[in-house]
C-alpha cells in the first residue's frame, strides 16, 4: 500500500514522500479500513507541514519515486525537536470500507461496512481504526459524505457540550467561518444557543450572515471592540473557542465579557466582576505568543481543549447521542463542501500543496487515497 | 471615628485623607470592631495608590486636616474610570475587639472577643465585619498577632486545599519570598507538600533556604530555565500559584512542567503531553500583559484565583478545620512580621509613604488606627 509520509530533518529541511509500506493487520480491538476519501483539515496541516516554508517548497525525487521539501524557519525547529528524523504518517480522519477487522465483537460487527474514522494514518490507502472511534455511515451515505463525520461534527457538538456541562448559556467562536465554524452555526440555531461569530473579513461577515448567523463581528472592521461588547451583552456568552491561540483575541474576549457582564453605574471592584469567563483555545492559526492584558477580574481562565481529552471526559451514553445526531444529519448539519480534490501524488505537487497550505476561506481539499 | 480614604479624581490625581466619619451600627448579622491593627499588604496597596506615581507624591490640606496627592499615569486611566470621584474606605483586613454586635446568634458570640477579620474598611479606627469573616483569637494572642491572620493564612491554606481537590500533588509559587510564600513553604514542609519556590533575587533565595525551603529557584539567574525544569522533576508539581500576573512567567512555568513531564526520547506528539498543567494568578505585581509561548501542548490552563470565591466555594466543615489550624499556629506556622508600625495620619506621610509603596522584601508596615 502508498502511504503518505513527513519527515523533518536535522538540516531544517521538510520532506513530504509516497512509500510503499506493509498494510498491516488488525489487531484483537482493531479494523482496517480501505480509505477512500480524507479532508485536509488545518489540524492535519500542522502536521504535514511542520511550520515550513512552503512558498520555498521544490520537487525532488525520482518520477516513479516524487518528493518535495521546504526549509523550515530557525525559530520554528525548536519545538519540532522530538519529531527530527522520522517519516510520520499524516491524516486525522476519513472515511472508506472496512475491509478486515479483529476478533473482538465491536471490530467484527464493523466488517463490509462503510465509516467514517479517527486514524492517525488516514493519507494512505488503507488504515487502522479503533472501533470506538468509527461512526457506521447511514444509508446511502458515500465516503465523501463521510470523511469529514468525526472530527468536525464531534468537536462542533463537544463544544456545545463544554457549554452546558461547564454552566454557561451562550458561545463565542473565532474563525467562525470555517467549515467548522459554519457547523457549529448550525447546531446553535437548530438548538436556539446563542453563538458570538467572530471572523476576520467581511467576505465571511457575510457569508455566516447567508446562513442565519445572528451575532457576527468582524475583527477587521474599526468598530470591532464595541459590536463585540453588544453582541456579548445581548447573548449572555461567557464561554469563548478559539481557534487562533495567539495574539490579543483571546484577551479582547475576555475583556469584552467583563465590559458587557459590568454595568456601567456599577461600584468599582478592584478584583472585577465574580461571573468566570472562559477561553478555550483549541488551535494555533497565529504561532505568536497568547498575550492577555488583564481588564477583566479574577473570574476567568483561558486553557487548552482538544477533542480526544474531550470524548475521554464524555459518557457512552452520552457518545451514542452525539453519534447518532451526526449520522443523522450528515448531510445537512455536519455536511462538508469541498472545493477540490486530490490524489497521494498530486498532494505532492509544488502548486497544489501551496493552495491547500494557505487553508483560504472557502477552499477545502479532499484526498482521495484510492485516486 | 476617623477613616482612611483613598480618591481618584477626573484630573488624574490621586488623594489620600483622613476624614472624620459616623461609626456606623452593625446590623443584624454584623459586628463592630475596635480596629487595633491592619497590615498593609500589596492587595490594599492596589486600591490605596491607584498605581500613581508616589515619587511625584506632594503633602496638601492642613495641619489638622493633611491630605497627599500623587499624579496617576495616563494609560492607567481606563481601568480606573469605575472609581473617579469616590473616596474608598481601603484596608482588607486587621484584628481588634468586637465592641457591639448585632442580635444574630453568630454576631452576639463574638461580643468582647478579640478577633482577626475581613472588613474592607480596616484603614480606620472602627469597621464593621460579618461574623463568618471574624477568625477569634486564641488566649493570650494580641491584635498584631492577629492582624493578618485571615487573608495570607487562608490564601496559603487555600493554595494546598486547591491542589489535593484539582488532584494535583506538588505546587510552584512565584514571589516566595513573601510573607504569604514563606507561610506556603512552612504549611508545605510541615504537611510533606513539594513546593517549587520561584524568586527574583539571590537574597530571597538565601532567606527561604534559611527557612528549609528544599526548591528554590531565582528567575535572576541564567540557569533559571533548566533550575525550574530539574525542581519540577523532583517535585512533580503541576499546579502553579503566581503572584506576578504579567510578562512571560506563568508561560515559562507551563513550558518548564510540559520539559519535566515528556521524556527526552518520548515519541513527538503535536498535542504535547496529556498531563494537565495548570497556573493560577492570584495577583498583578507585574502590571504587563501575561504572554504565553506555546511549547506545552493543549493540557493547560491559566485562570485567576482569589481568596472570596474559595471560601465560598468551601463546606463549612472544611472552613472550621481551616480556622482552626490558623488559630492553634498563630505564632508559629501563620506568624506575620512587621518592621514598620504607623498611625493613619503618619501613612499620609509623603516619605513613609514611598517606603510602604515599594513593598520591599523583608519590609512589612503594621498600621495602627488607634495610634
Amino acid at each position: 500500500m502508498r502511504q503518505l509520509r513527513s519527515l523533518v530533518t536535522p538540516e531544517r529541511e521538510l520532506r513530504l514522500s509516497v512509500e510503499a509500506v506493509d498494510t498491516p493487520p488488525p489487531g484483537e480491538r482493531e479494523v482496517l479500513v480501505r480509505v477512500e476519501a480524507a479532508p485536509v483539515n488545518p489540524s492535519d496541516l500542522g502536521l504535514l507541514l511542520a511550520m515550513a516554508d512552503v512558498s520555498q517548497a521544490v520537487a525532488g525525487g525520482s518520477l516513479d519515486d516524487p518528493t518535495v521539501t521546504a526549509p523550515i524557519p530557525e525559530p520554528v525547529m525548536r519545538s519540532l525537536a522530538a519529531r527530527v528524523g522520522e517519516a510520520m504518517t499524516v491524516g486525522n480522519e476519513g472515511a472508506g470500507v472496512v475491509v478486515a477487522a479483529g476478533a473482538s465483537p465491536e471490530a467484527e460487527a464493523l466488517l463490509g461496512h462503510k465509516v467514517g474514522f479517527i486514524g492517525g494514518a488516514t493519507y494512505g490507502e488503507y488504515c487502522l481504526a479503533s472501533p470506538r472511534m468509527c461512526l457506521q455511515l447511514p444509508e446511502g451515505a458515500n465516503a465523501v459524505d463521510g470523511a469529514s463525520s468525526f472530527v468536525n461534527p464531534l468537536t462542533a457538538l463537544g463544544m456545545v457540550e463544554t457549554m452546558r456541562n461547564e454552566g454557561h448559556t451562550g458561545l463565542v467562536h473565532t474563525a467562525a467561518a470555517s467549515n467548522l465554524g459554519q457547523m457549529l452555526n448550525r447546531i446553535c440555531l437548530a438548538d436556539g444557543v446563542p453563538l458570538v461569530n467572530i471572523v476576520r473579513r467581511p467576505e465571511q461577515a457575510r457569508l455566516l450572515r447567508e446562513q442565519g448567523a445572528v451575532h457576527v463581528c468582524d475583527s477587521s472592521e474599526s468598530t470591532f471592540e464595541v459590536d463585540l461588547v453588544t453582541a456579548l451583552k445581548n447573548t449572555k456568552a461567557t464561554l469563548a473557542f478559539d481557534a487562533v491561540g495567539g495574539g490579543t483575541l483571546a484577551g479582547q474576549i475576555l475583556n469584552a465579557m467583563e465590559a458587557a457582564i459590568v454595568a456601567p453605574d456599577a461600584p468599582y471592584s478592584r478584583y472585577g466582576s465574580d461571573v468566570h469567563k472562559q477561553v478555550y483555545v483549541y488551535g494555533a492559526l497565529d504561532p505568536r505568543p497568547i498575550e492577555l492584558r488583564r481588564r477583566f477580574g479574577f473570574a476567568w481562565g483561558v486553557g487548552g481543549w482538544l477533542l480526544t481529552p474531550f470524548l475521554a471526559r464524555t459518557s457512552g451514553e452520552d457518545l451514542v447521542r452525539l453519534r447518532q445526531r451526526v449520522a443523522a444529519e450528515l448531510t445537512t448539519t455536519f455536511a462538508s463542501h469541498y472545493t477540490d480534490q486530490i490524489s497521494l501524488r498530486e498532494a505532492l505537487d509544488v502548486e497544489t500543496l501551496q493552495r491547500y497550505a494557505r487553508q483560504a476561506t472557502g477552499e477545502k481539499f479532499l484526498l482521495r487515497p484510492q485516486g
